[in-house]
């Protein structure tokens, strides 16, 4: 079991319905207006709210920002290989895949989710050996994203090769690549790969990928972090795709 | 007095010469070797080096992520609404500046900043009544930006009527409008305005703006944080100056 926490979290697991939400816990003394949609949601869907004291949802909470809504829910299911094959072949639009490599901060995860939805990705890669986020530290900058963008772990590259070989092309965001982002084909069917801040994308995804290209910066000791690059190579793909 | 915390923010304090630093501290046991080149900058400023135990360094930081490394400057400057006329006077390219409004996040504040600079804005304007961010919280995520970036505050559109009466464009980011961030001309003189997420920009802001865009997302429930939009629209900016 999960605990999902606050009213945009938990409306976004119910409209979802991609886990099973067991209970709705509201602490008393909460403004019942602004939950009102929330409410009517989960009766709806046949699922318990319980009214507790807001000591007893705090004591239950992992932060402090849930003002007053908690869930408790079935695990978010994460897609293997081949239902990312599944989903990708059913795509009407030449796919947009993100992989993200080497990310540590649930916070930058959660706002990556949140601008990949918003920015038409149609999945995201996460490279990593453990899964060790905390999910309600992803889920509040996530915004509901991360309740409903399809997700995949992956902890070797045979994922990434199976999709190439499907046509989809494997473009690596690094320091220093000959053409900028601006001058590379992104309606084609893609995965942006972006590494992390301290060591980029490892050998082993460089070695397979198709091309490379460079967000363009001012230089000099100015950078940009993980999700706002993320932010600008997904920018650019949506205008490519749709203006 | 403000405490500035961590390698990067004392080495790009001590680098962009824009605020007196009275003291570098550096906790007994940190590893020398990373502070080699804020050493000999620190040695050739003729900022005194002071190291310390740990608990006392601990105890005189505001957050927990100072990895051993601490300064004492005067607090930054900000500049004044003839101060930024000036400044923009001087440039060279036609100028490029972005308008925050309704931030409260002090982490959300750093990342823009961090994203400007990288981008190429000239300054940032803060329309805010009190000056209430914690700066060490700013700081950190504006990884060093925060320190070179020419930052303004105002309380007023004074300082905005002043800039369009020199022919820089007031443009609006807001949701709906007719035109988007890929139709407006980015590369005459500019400042970017963009609200917090709770508010958008307010009505006095708005009643200014020479034009507005909509940076396009998907839709639906998905939308794009603050410094994430922030980011797009910037980079969509970048791409038609120098791509």
């Amino acid at each position: 079991m999960e605990t999902l926490e606050g009213r945009q979290s938990v409306f976004a697991a119910l409209s979802a319905r991609r886990r099973r939400v067991q209970m709705v816990l509201i602490a008393h003394g909460s403004h019942l207006d602004k939950l009102e949609e929330l409410i009517s949601l989960a009766n709806e869907l046949g699922v318990p709210i319980k009214y507790v004291d807001r000591a007893e949802l705090d004591a239950m909470a992992h932060g402090s920002s849930h003002g007053g809504v908690l869930a408790i829910g079935s695990p978010l299911p994460r897609l293997n290989g081949d239902q990312l094959l599944d989903l990708v072949a059913k795509l009407s639009d030449p796919p947009l895949l993100l992989l993200l490599e080497g990310v540590d901060d649930a916070r930058n995860l959660g706002f990556t989710l949140r601008s990949a939805e918003a920015l038409g990705i149609h999945a995201v890669l996460i490279k990593k050996h453990l899964w060790d986020f905390d999910s309600v530290e992803v889920a509040r900058p996530a915004s509901g994203a991360y309740e409903r963008l399809p997700l995949v772990q992956i902890e070797t590259v045979e994922p990434l090769a199976r999709l190439q070989k499907r046509g989809v092309n494997l473009i690596g965001c690094i320091a220093g690549a000959r053409q900028t982002l601006y001058g590379v084909d992104l309606k084609r069917p893609t995965i942006l790969a972006i590494g992390g801040e301290k060591r980029g994308l490892s050998g082993a995804v460089r070695d397979i990928c198709d091309s490379f290209l460079t967000i363009p910066t001012r230089g000099g000791p100015s950078s940009l972090s993980l999700s706002h690059a993320a932010a600008i190579a997904m920018g650019e793909a949506h205008r490519q795709r749709f203006h």
